[in-house]
């Protein structure tokens, strides 16, 4: 079989930008509780991302605490960036828990690749079929074990050097993959969305990226239980986080003002703009 | 014996907001060093609230350290928000250290009710007596044996919901209880304090309401070893940080702008301003 | 030997801030790596920091990893603020990497004096004879063996009065030390820098003083392989962040308001103005 990326022909018959609006509006309605095991850099951005967003953001990384809170949470984000040993095990009992009770979960395997406690962890969590995957390119292609990483949280690789990877994780374990870069790829095995908007200062904010992997746990967290694809929640979130980042730099003198900018953007953007700004290209193999 | 919300009646002989002056003026002129065991999310946001409110925060949070350093501290903050439990160890501690040399402790319950860690050990801490206790209403039910706690970190039920809750809990304990909600709480058991200032925005900032604690725990330090009541302190630095917020959010555009506006509003608010825009009733049993 | 304060003569053949331009535009084109170990209040703030000076941070604070990653960094950061046991094994593991590979780091030894887990700690690690050490005078003079610190992470004592303490440690350990105040104050033991640039506002941010650290631990690591010294590089550090600090405090209408700018500033702030902004001195022995 050919990779994915030679087969791919462009699609009209789905418009990403058109499933923002109930989403996000059912995220600003509905609060979803949003349970995110994160690195100690960016708990608090990543909160305040959610919060902006609508959602409700909680952080239970503690063993015999967090893979009861998984079940009855509406979204779980796993991310590796320091995995302490009390972390790791936390992580396993929730990813098991939000298997247990179906809660939609997203893994952020930060900087795996030459360091392997963390890679580890990415390989044995990812068995566990997470809804989505979220990475840059180094990444994506380190857990398909195609390279060894990156230096460390910044990508080395593009996300369409990352495609047929992301794809063969995708098919592998069920999941839908995002690849964050410049254009942002999200796939799930069969169909391929590239997302041309964002802005450079997101990556001039520690957590820029972190954080988009908590507000995909929140649109699959209003999407479950509906006719929404996964793959529709995960676009739609980065669809929405991108434009909103795109808003913020309008409003900021650097990285500084561009954060605080991003969380006002986040609780105003319509899904409107959304739509009007929207710059994504749908493929189908 | 009725419960106490049967039998408050208006008293007018009680003027909270004049007695933020001398406090907070201490506060600025003194520095009192406040201790904070707090949550992995909020440790940056209650360090820069507490250093813009004129307070010397210190986040020491480790066995061996924690119980001498409470013991020379002006206040302490207890908080349950992520409790590892290396930090567990160091918050027994803590307060242990702030018992023996008479500091001023704050105890803030996060989540408890359903999370069965964190709430053993809030159990367990109260009847270690703290000056003070802080949480929302689901947390206030909780701690009172009353409901199973809410959700999570948001309230679902409201201040006066658990006026007897509270009360109770500050009569078994010897603790004033504080009750954050649209209109806050405040009581030491006999006398019952309803602050209705504040601003919806402050729910949108992760740690608007866990920073209130250190706040408290600052004003209870330099109220230490005067003829300033624990319920006077604990309600003058609930009216200062909620008439702060209603200050901030008039130049803020959204949860960004209004954090960072929240910070400079708490250092440059005046007294003279807080009692001109204080919005609070007393009642006595 | 009269101490070195005695011995110091005014130099005119020596100006930092012309050092400033190279290190500054190598770090904004190269990027630097920069490992840190840091206290769990100012993690987010300080990679921030890195991210707008141009630097890119990753905080692997963890056993196993972080000590195959220092020797890849391109410098390390030890910063001993929240030492809990985990993380005091990562950075000695970190450290011995560091060592190993030849990475420059910097040991920020906070609040040691009366505490005595990171004192300890402080003690172990200096004998493995750091590129620089930054703290404030309290931490230095504790670190020396004449003090017994401060009452927590603010300074007791000035820069100048403990000249001749991080003249002593730098000459025993071989290692830069910056000591942060109202004036600066770099020494490799022989040559002592005084910098009167800075704005109080830094006091009043969490974080202020700990990410200058990171930011000198990017100087050094454009530095290394170079003719450029390693106190050329700390001074310079020290200066460019000092400058930055005026630039940000001109935007600013308290706490909150400068910290948002002085990630602006970092981003934006010329060599130029640099040069023109300095309030450098220069002595030797």
């Amino acid at each position: 079989m050919s990779a994915l990326s030679d087969r791919l022909r462009p699609s009209s018959t789905f418009s990403v930008a058109e499933e923002v609006a109930p989403l996000l509006e059912q995220v600003r309605s509905d609060s979803p509780l949003i349970h995110c095991i994160t690195n100690a850099v960016v708990t608090g951005f990543t909160a305040n991302v959610l919060l902006a967003t609508g959602a409700a953001p909680a952080m239970v990384d503690i063993v015999d605490e967090s893979g009861m809170f998984a079940a009855v949470a509406s979204g779980l984000l796993v991310n590796l960036g320091t995995p302490a040993p009390e972390q790791r095990a936390a992580a396993r009992e929730a990813v098991a828990g939000a298997t247990e009770a179906g809660t939609p979960w997203v893994l952020d395997p930060v900087a795996i690749g030459a360091l392997p406690v963390r890679t580890a962890l990415a390989h044995e969590l990812v068995a566990e079929r997470p809804s989505a995957i979220r990475g840059n390119a180094s990444e994506i292609l380190a857990l398909a074990g195609i390279s060894a990483g990156g230096r460390g949280v910044d990508a080395t690789d593009t996300p369409d050097a990352a495609a047929d990877a992301a794809a063969s994780l995708a098919e592998r374990f069920g999941s839908v993959v995002a690849v964050s870069g410049v254009v942002d790829l999200v796939t799930d095995g069969e169909r391929v969305i590239r997302i041309a908007n964002g802005d450079a200062l997101l990556t001039r904010v520690t957590g820029g990226g972190c954080a988009l992997g908590a507000v995909m746990a929140a649109f699959l967290g209003v999407a479950r239980g509906t006719s929404v694809s996964t793959l529709t929640a995960v676009a739609a979130a980065s669809l929405f986080y991108t434009v909103v980042a795109e808003q913020a730099a309008t409003q900021a003198a650097g990285p500084g003002t561009f954060a605080v900018a991003l969380l006002d953007a986040l609780s105003s953007t319509t899904a409107e703009h959304i739509v009007r700004a929207a710059r994504v290209e749908v493929f189908v193999a």
